[in-house]
Formats: C-alpha cells, structure tokens, sequence
C-alpha cells in the first residue's frame, strides 16, 4: 500500500475507481429485504419497553415507516467487509512486506493472493474464530497486551525485525475507498430491488432508491467510505456507535461540536470492532469542512444483544455484535426513529444497512443473554 | 389445495409452470460460494479422523475434487424452501379452512396472505422457534403428543371440529412441484455462477452447469420436487439422511431393493426435520419406475454437527442441522466422495446444495457439542 499522498483523491469517484480493481477478489454481497423486520422496525415501542432507557416517562414510542435493505457483507470473503480494503493498493503494493493493526483477516488473505508474506499483530483477548481464520490465510501472528501501548509496542518490534510496512486499518485512503465500494453495491442492487418492492405496493411516491443508508462506526473507515460512496446523490449517510464505556465517541464530539476526534476511549461494548476511536482522515471526511455523515446515534449493549437475536433467528445470516449496531438504532433509538418519521412521513424510509460476520460462536450464549436483562 | 388428482402432472415442466405461480410470493434466495468450502470439502480425511466411522482401517480417504453451490433457502420467506409448497395451489385453493401437520409456518403464512384461517397441529416438542414464528403468522396452535398415533388424534379431531381440509407437508404433488421450484432457480444461477467462475480458472473441461444435487430427505418433497426439476438435464440427483436410529429408511430401502418405503421410522436426530419416513408419492418419483434419484448416503450425528459448525463460523449463514444433512454427506461421506473422484476426475463436480435454517439458539451450545465428541 503506498503512501497516503500518492493515492487516489477521497472522492465518490476514487470509490469507483476502487470498486474496479477490486471487483475481481471480492463476493459481489447479496443484499436481503425482510417483511418481517420492516414490521419490526415501523412498530411502536410501548411506554413499557421504553422504561430504562434515555426515553423513559415520555409515553410510547413514534412509529415511524422503515424499509430495511441489507447488504450481506458477512457472506464476503473473510466474513466481513474488511476484505474490501487491503485489495485496494491505488497507489500500488510499493512494498514486499507488511505489519498489521486489527483488519487481520482482510489483510492476511490479500497478502496470501499477491505473494507477499504478513505479519499480524493481534491482543490475547481477540476472538478466537478470527485468530484461528487468520492463521489459516497464512499470516505469521503475534500475541499483544490489549492496551493500545502493548499493541504498538509489539508492532513496532514487528516492523523493526521484518523490515514490514504497517497497513493502518481504518486511517488510510485506500482502505477507506475499499471500504467504500460496499455502499457503492449497495446503492445499485437496492435501487433495483425498492424499484420492484414498489411497483408491487402502488401508490405513493416515486420510490428509486435509498433515502439513508446507516453504518456502524469504530475507526470510521467503513463510515467516512460510505459517506464518499454516497456524496452528490442525496442519500442522508448516518452512523451508529454502541454507548457503553464511552465507545460513543463521534457521538460526543459530534454533540459538543468539537474540531477533531475523541482519541481516549477505553471501552469493552459487546461490539468489539467498535472500541477504537474515529481516525484523522476519517474525522476529515465525516465532520471537518466535508461534514459528508449527517448525524450518530448510540445503542445500549442490551439493544445490541436484542437486535443480534434477531437476526440470527429471523434473518437468518450469522453476524456480529458490531454488525447490528446500526440495526439497533434503526430499532430502538428514539431519536433516529422521530427524525424518520418526520422527514420520512407516510411514504417513509428506504434504509441500506451492512452487516458483517465474524461471530464467536462459544460467546453466544452470553451474549444473547444481555437481551433478556431489564434495561 | 385441490384433490391430487386434479394437480398438474409430475413433471419438469410442471416445476416450471408452479413456479410462475410462485413467483410472486417467494424471495429468489441468493446462490453463494466458498473457496474456503471447496478447498475443506476436497481435502483427503486422515486416517485419524476416519477412526470410529465405517471407513476406519482403509487407510486415509480419498480427494475428490468438489465445488459447492448453495441456495440460501434459509433467507428464504419463513427461512425455509417450505414456503414454496402452500403457494402452489396449482388445483386452485378449493376449500376455505385447512388444518395442517408439521410444515407449520409456511402453512400459516401461505394462509393469511390467501386471507384463510389457518389450524395447526405441533408436536410438543416442536422447535420453540418454529412454535414463535408460526403463532406470528397467525395460525390457530393445537399441541400434541411427539407420536403419530397422537398427532393423527389431535388432527382429527380439529378436522372434525373446524371442517378444515388437511394439508400434507409432503405427499401431495403441489407441494412437491412448489418445493422443486427451488432446484429450478438453483439450476439456473449456478449455471451462471459456473460460468464466471470456469472464465477465471483456465483449462479443464468446459462447465456450463451443475453435475449433481444433494438435498435432505425426511418425507421426500425437497428430495423428489428437485428430482423433477433436474429430469432430462443429465444433472445427478442423490439424498442425504441422518443415520441416527434408523432415520436414513431411504439408504436402508435402496439398499434392499425394496418395492416401497420404509413406513416405521421413529427416530430423535438432531435433524429434526428428517425425522419422517418417505410417503409414497415422493416415492413414486424418487424410486418407484421412474428412480429419478441416483441414490442416498447416510451420514452421523457428529457429521451433521461438524458441519453446522463449519456454516455457521464460517459460511456466515444460520442452518438447521436438517439443513447441513448433503453438506455433510459431501464433507465426510467416503462412498459419495468416491463417487466423485472416480467420476469427477481431475476436473472435479459442481455439486448443488440446497439450505434452509429455523434454528433454535438456544440449543445450539448442545448441537455444536456433538461434533467435538470422539466418533
């Protein structure tokens, strides 16, 4: 991957540009539609269900008009999006070899398809089934502390020993414009399927595409690529953050308006790929002059565990607690609901949303537990 | 659902007519595709692993050379190839209440959506999913013993009582027509899949389409619905069935060379959906003269579980066990893997699976310590 200054332009056009060099190493995703969830999601939360939360004491919930259209990311290559990124060397593979942050997976299957061997640098309390995926890519790995001190300073030895070349795994151009191809596919093949939905449901208005489309948002590269995937075309680009411990942290600097990101978060949220904090050239894209990312709303861990039960029971598809983070929004954020409801009215909302997989299956049980607790 | 003998006639081109019939009340489930898969399915068993199967003491298995196409019917409505049999009234919807046996909920959704009541006799140990999911659609619920003597009681009487028409889960030709229109689509967007995937892998012999479909076989429906969706297109249709207790009765009446199916199966595998014995129309297609059915392997309850366990960590996509039943098969069967590496040669088989998935979370942790046990 090359320098930062040597690649494409952060533009919806550079994200198409990507989608080109990648096509021929990625799954072209399904993306699913389930009456059942859009039943779910236009529902009215009874004052009951409410109780424990940011909304209690305000009587039941609104009862917006939400269409779901989702992208099964976690049926990509390595289970997630994630593979979309390392294969997007817009500036060229300059060099032979590379350390690595967290993206392991995406980045050992890329290196292992352009011969290149790789290095990753994983914490001991990562999730078993991407620890085992990631060797079986071929990767040589490496055991760290999980504080972000141990990690670089056993990246750094890394780097120092190999002569690899770090690959950030958000805080780059090319991963962000990887990343962005997702919400490229995904604006195309939901512009066909609401076209059909709505040709079979007359009346109302002219339905063509997405009005939103709503991600989760750890480093925010995933985000701020959806957000350029999606600049110019009028789709509102929003995103979701788990609260617990503060993982909410473009939340907070977005409600205090701050100049650039929260750099301290120290969290355990059940959505484990959403404990870092936004990156620089992320922050650029999302808030910075660009402000391409309308708004974050942040979910609890039992709405995440709730959302996660149902998708596995009802949708079928195998994802993670990070995944369904904009789901649970989409769910149980009265906030994101009263703003559908009033821009969206009647007619409502198309909404896209991506889901990714990397789920361990031995923490399930524990994790779906936190659903059934009180709020 | 009209009196059999005014159905449309057992063939391909009835698959094809009910399919259009279908069409608008069905998803077209995705076909995906795993190199992941194809590379664990074409791996050669150590002798290690074979110990404590049938094929223990022949020394390390053979390699065949397999790629698997897999019709996500578990994304399908009610998450089950089942929904496609209730919408095939291809006798016209004759009668205005139904009762029902075990293919509850696509039963109680085909109903509502034809504004019909809907009664339905479950077991009382029916999958608590399935019971949810099935109360949601609106169906009446009738509970009743595990036995057929006592669910037959039970039918009766709500059949007398309500003067429902009962509706078979499987030996009746609309549901058989219905349920083969997922083989059609299968057929189709393999051969397309097929195609781009022989473009990038050069050499070897032409592949146009698929050589062989593997489905479940509990009443025969899947089984012999696809067996007529494959008639007259060279395409191998073969069946996989659970071992346990004797529920393979398709294996152990090929095996015989018997006249007729075997009718008294009483089984528990944890393929629940497998636990029925082949009626007699599915039999007149899948044996019968026309042995539209290759043939049938049996595969054990650590197999099944194996291989549920593989899906779900790793095909991101949530199965039954019923479901992982071919896959199975295909994965550690030595008598189907031989067929195929003699037949398949160095180019290999493109084999079709077909998946469905109501898959009760909370026994999970108990299927998946099936597969870690010593066979």
């Amino acid at each position: 991957m090359a320098d930062p200054s040597k690649c494409l332009p952060l533009t919806r056009a550079s994200v198409q540009a990507a989608h080109e060099l990648i096509k021929p190493h990625i799954h072209r995703t399904p993306v699913i539609h389930s009456r059942t969830l859009d039943e779910f999601a236009s529902r009215q939360q009874t004052e009951a269900e409410l109780q424990g939360t940011p909304w209690e004491g305000q009587g039941p919930g609104v009862r917006p008009t939400v269409r779901l259209w989702i992208k099964c990311e976690n049926l990509q290559r390595i289970g997630a999006f994630k593979a979309r990124g390392p294969f997007t060397p817009s500036g060229g593979w300059s060099r032979t070899r590379r350390g690595s942050g967290n993206h392991a997976q995406a980045l050992a299957l890329a290196a292992r398809e352009n011969g290149i061997p790789a290095h990753v640098v994983m914490p001991s309390v990562s999730n078993p089934t991407k620890v085992a995926a990631t060797a079986g890519y071929g990767a040589v790995l490496y055991e760290s502390g999980s504080a972000a001190p141990e990690r670089q300073k056993m990246l750094d030895s890394v780097v120092g020993r190999t002569g690899a070349t770090f690959v950030p795994p958000y805080d780059h151009p090319d991963i962000i414009l990887g990343q962005g191809t997702a919400g490229l596919e995904l604006q195309e093949q939901a512009a066909e399927l609401i076209a059909e939905h709505a040709a079979k449901t007359p009346g109302g208005k002219a339905r063509t595409g997405l009005d939103a489309i709503i991600t989760p948002c750890g480093g925010g590269g995933l985000l701020s690529g959806t957000a350029l995937s999606c600049e110019g075309t009028g789709i509102s680009v929003f995103a979701g953050e788990p609260s617990h411990q503060g993982a909410d942290d473009l939340v907070r600097a977005i409600r205090a308006n701050l100049d650039g990101p929260i750099s301290d978060v120290r969290t355990l949220t059940i959505a484990d790929g959403l404990r870092t904090p936004v990156g620089l050239i992320p922050w650029s894209i999302i808030r910075g002059d660009r402000r391409l990312v309308r708004d974050a709303f942040a979910v609890s861990e039992r709405d995440i565990s709730r959302a996660l039960r149902f998708v596995l029971e009802r949708l079928k598809v195998v994802v993670e607690p990070s995944a369904v983070v904009p789901l649970a929004v989409v769910l149980f954020n009265e906030d994101f609901r009263k703003l559908v409801e009033e821009e969206g009215g009647e007619d409502g909302w198309d909404v896209g949303v991506i889901f990714t997989g990397n789920l361990s299956l031995d923490a399930l049980p524990e994790l779906l537990k936190i659903g059934d607790e009180k709020a």
